[in-house]
């Protein structure tokens, strides 16, 4: 294993200074990642967060128009109630706070603890499951929650800066994830730096389909194929289990170690897909967004628009990981 | 070699494809990436271009602020002077043409042959030869154009909105590659899809300093060491060409399969390098930006600012890879 790091412990603190060093609209205290200019009054506060290793997610999302803080475990581990209290009650201007939380098993729990505790604050939660891969998995009970976690954070995030109450940011987080589904396909395995060798074993012939953004199994191997059936394959899975139509948000992301030129031979091969089906693409991203350490291969998440949704993703965004 | 594409011959089409598909901003025709509101007249056009595997550079940088148009040639294959010729009398404006060419010979020679066929256009070109890594290379007389071409291209894009004459445009693109120095460090080789193999061969334990973005060999082969050791590295090489004073941009680059995490870890040992010097990290970037396919590493690029140089780095721009 060659990782750019100083050692495996130091790891996500080394790369928290960096991004302390890279971006003075956040400050990085005690483990969480905060808008330097928060908290605002009178506006919902947005607090995610969840293992490190899949960035920029979570703390590259953090700043006016998405996340008031991200709360960033150990690699692929979930963050601890401290860190979850400690930013909830920081970043409270007063109209209450939204966790946007992941559905892993620690996560949930962590998240739900923490919201307990912090018991001066209002507390709404939002759980992220939009991977169709599989019902149940390594670390979760349902599905996983992957890229639509992005979709989530920015629209209800745009919602938040309008300065409506509680409830309704809470909604329209639920609704985006209602709205979207995911498949992932892994052409090697991350390497986690503690463990220094692969996760999990995959030959030279094959990728697995419906992997998760920690390596979790997938639904079959199969053989290596052109980037025309493999986006075929995940949006299959996907239109299988919500019938593309209308107006979609589209994201190919990559899964950290994959250059940006395949994912935009992958995303070509998707908008004709859709095209096919008789709906549209009106929005989309094409990168590394919600990753997995150096795990090569991609992930498609859909998201069914209507006017409001629309409305809320184009809306201004400047965090470090999604600026416009 | 697993690599998402279709075909090796139909990769830069495949991905073109996708970019046109994703960026209602660009339009892509023969080859040649376009803003769709170009051109704009009296506004000097600005041209780049090069080998594809580098995205998002040259085409991702198209846009507002930035490009006019990109010319992307086959996998590490110059643009052909046809391309070339055809983007630079798309983008006149009537106020001439800028040609920023970073320094392979196949790129000098067919820019300078389309500059000459050109000639109901005033052209200019600026060179780009910032990797103090080696002297000559495989494909270079002179120093090899790396991660300084992004700052180039933006500095230079920002004085061209404001509606300077071209003679200006150059100059400042000129300024940029002067006060600009680069090194790479790889911890593997790329594979381009058509060889489908590694380019070169680098042991599991060592790691090749002063790598060139098509795995052009560099100054040494030295075991694998600490992300601090292995950042002092490449700053002392351009510390020792060009001294650190003042006000900095400075980019910690991945080569295309370096995830962003490393990359900041990274960044957080630059930063403290260039304190230890006494200058100052005024504007920075962290991500994988001119990259070589999947190759794993970084590059670090540093640019002396001063304060028209901060101003037009700091002016608006809208482009797929970079926007603020």
């Amino acid at each position: 294993m060659k990782k750019l790091l100083n050692t495996a412990d130091s790891m996500v603190e080394d790369a928290l200074k960096g991004m302390a060093a890279a971006h003075p609209t956040l400050r990085i205290r005690d483990r969480v990642v905060y808008r330097a200019d928060g908290p605002r009054q009178g506006k919902v506060g947005l607090v995610s967060g969840g293992g490190s290793g899949h960035e920029p997610l979570h703390a590259g999302f953090v700043g006016y128009g998405m996340l008031d803080a991200a709360c960033p475990g150990e690699i692929f581990t979930s963050p601890v109630p401290d860190q979850i209290i400690e930013a909830t009650r920081a970043v409270d201007g007063g109209a209450g706070v939204l966790h946007i939380v992941k559905n892993y098993t620690g996560d949930v729990l962590n998240f739900e603890m923490a919201a307990e505790l912090a018991e001066d604050v209002e507390v709404a939660s939002a759980l992220v499951d939009d991977d169709v891969a599989v019902q149940d998995s390594l670390y979760t009970a349902g599905r996983r929650g992957t890229g639509a976690t992005l979709f989530v954070e920015k629209i209800a995030g745009a919602l938040a800066e309008e300065g409506v109450p509680l409830a309704d940011v809470a909604d329209v987080a639920r609704a985006v994830d209602e709205r979207s589904r995911s498949f992932g396909i892994a052409l090697t395995s991350c390497t986690t730096p503690h463990a220094g060798k692969p996760t999990f074993a995959l030959p030279e012939t094959d990728v697995e389909l419906g992997i998760g953004i920690h390596g979790e199994p997938g639904r079959a191997r199969v053989p290596m194929a052109p980037a025309r059936e493999l986006a075929a394959t995940a949006m299959d899975a996907v239109h299988g289990d919500l019938p593309l139509q209308g107006d979609l948000l589209v994201m190919v992301n990559g899964m950290g170690g994959t250059p940006l030129m395949e994912l935009y031979v992958v995303f070509a091969e998707v908008a004709a897909y859709v095209k096919g089906k008789g709906a549209r693409v009106s929005r989309s991203l094409v990168g590394n967004y919600v990753t997995s350490l150096d795990m090569q291969g991609f992930s498609v998440t859909v998201c069914r628009l209507d006017d409001t949704l629309t409305r809320l993703w184009d809306a201004p965004v400047d965090t470090p990981g999604l600026r416009w």
